[in-house]
């Protein structure tokens, strides 16, 4: 059997059972902290822990071009993705940005930059295809690579980490993955499609008619989660894929950022619906397309803050909440340490 | 004059434009930290730099009893509100976890539990009064009380702090700010009133009843919010309202909490419109009748996930947002820097 079909640890319903009473004790009404203790009582089952924590976390970002860039769907030059791995090595991204207040981990895959990157600290050279194939004329990726891809994303998961968070970075990614929505929720591109890095109503327009054709090209072959990944998906995508199943498999929380990241992580359900609970949705994404895929997750986003980044930033943004949510469960006195009267 | 009539400082234009333009040159997509970029903008104007900080945090709690609460109005009984001083001052309390976490100070105003409390750290024992009146039979406060209460608001801020929090406990206050809303917002309680700590619905109309008896009762002296506040307000309701207007008076921003501090920062902004720019509102709270207020106020609030606890608990909790838009602001990299390609 293929390693990303093998099932995935199954969270503790004992330590779930356990945080729920345990969160009915503490000197608060019993709600009142809404999401944050839902968080707490999912990462108690998730880490199977009482005191649940995320003092190891992980965030890797993966980065790739796009054939598809040469079809006009973005706002930027293809030339940016590299720029932008060498300003996540040099700490000038938002991410990198965000990685340093919040004092965690950082790594970076190079998984199929057009141009060859010199050794730049913190950056993986993982480098699979100089980009994917354009996908309006054939598969955005051989077998092979799509193999390939999954195996990077899998192996920057280790159990050592309390929570994994990834990120992508890929000029054009968005039409990939808006491709792969489409096929997933056997939906238009109309319905899906969005500015991405900033692209005009226009724009947005000619981006779904480039997606919509390459959807009925792909159709023959567009009977499976994997099928539809080689055809339609990015090597970064993939990736995330790889790396959202190994996280389930190993039992580390996965945290799911912005559109591109929540199509991976739909994917990685689709491939493999074990996976399911480990996945947690981070932030409404400004990008349309995000919400309708919000039904295949087990819990709803945290926050909605208008961004639309990439990067894994709008989950990183969700970093110190979760931390609250841990820090409370386990630090909040009980009604009866505090000798504070409860509502009965 | 009053010291509380007396204008806010004026936030700065120049740093607000200067902010704005900072914002397009860094490498990201225009618009694409969503809130965290207004935040960023926003902060710089209000603290008259082009590096915002959150270096100073000042998180002010402050305790009171209501003699509301003889109306059966509250799910827990009178004695939690000293109790939970008591919890905030041996950091049991979730704002005390929050703040620990967060490396925030924290202090605590007893302007007035029904029982005196022995001396305990971090809380400056200031009652006023064994708590508010029953505003069901006649005025809260007196004259002298009141202004009593919005001095010890005013005396918890100060210049050096570059953010200011309030936040508040009183076992029956949501049944003092649902009929201060209700003044303001000339609606019945049926429209604003909630469950509070955690009461049935059969309560809540209960809770309703009783603050529209109580809305009538004061019809004839309801004509400025200062009246209003004197007749139907608490004590720590007060505090924050002459807090959130020393704040603007000093120029230090103010992050507004659940459904409570919103009708005190409302209250604030109908006694002196000009400290409307600095309180921002920080969540949504799963309290119905904060969202009525919203309307007047400067800025959206950041988030909504569900919580309801007050003691500037849900405010307390967007912190690490602000600073990390702030940290985004100023350390990362421009497209010029980073040899990144813009859009143009």
């Amino acid at each position: 059997m293929d390693w990303f079909l093998q099932q995935a640890k199954v969270p503790s319903d004992i330590h779930r059972a356990a945080a729920t009473q345990h969160q009915s004790q503490l000197t608060k009404p019993a709600g009142s902290l809404g999401q944050l203790e839902t968080l707490a009582i999912t990462l108690a089952s998730l880490q199977g822990s009482h005191h649940p924590q995320l003092k190891n976390i992980h965030i890797h970002i993966f980065a790739a071009d796009h054939g598809i860039a040469a079809e006009n769907v973005s706002a930027f030059p293809q030339a940016v993705t590299a720029q932008m791995v060498q300003n996540f090595s040099s700490g000038g991204a938002a991410i990198a940005v965000i990685a340093q207040t919040l004092n965690a981990d950082l790594a970076i895959s190079n998984v199929g930059t057009v141009q060859a990157l010199p050794e730049l600290p913190k950056v993986l050279d993982q480098r699979i295809a100089a980009g994917t194939a354009n996908f309006a004329h054939g598969p955005a990726m051989q077998s092979a690579q799509l193999l390939a891809a999954l195996e990077v994303g899998r192996n920057s998961v280790s159990r050592q980490q309390d929570l994994w968070l990834g990120g992508e970075m890929g000029i054009a990614n968005t039409s990939s993955a808006t491709a792969l929505a489409c096929a997933l929720l056997q939906v238009n591109a109309q319905q899906l499609v969005g500015p991405g890095t900033g692209i005009d109503a226009a724009a947005q327009q000619h981006k779904a008619q480039v997606i919509n054709a390459a959807l009925a090209l792909h159709k023959a072959n567009s009977n499976s989660p994997l099928n539809n990944l080689q055809n339609l998906g990015g090597l970064e995508i993939a990736a995330l894929v790889g790396g959202y199943i190994r996280a389930a498999q190993l039992g580390v929380p996965a945290l799911v950022d912005g559109f591109i990241c929540t199509v991976a992580a739909a994917y990685a359900i689709a491939i493999n619906p074990s996976v399911k609970p480990w996945l947690l949705l981070s932030h409404q994404s400004a990008e349309p397309g995000q919400q309708a895929l919000f039904e295949g997750f087990a819990y709803p986003p945290l926050i909605n803050m208008g961004m639309r980044l990439g990067e894994g930033s709008g989950a990183a943004v969700c970093l110190p909440l979760l931390k609250l949510a841990c820090d409370l469960h386990n630090n909040m006195a009980t009604f009866a340490d505090a000798g504070v009267a409860n509502k009965d």
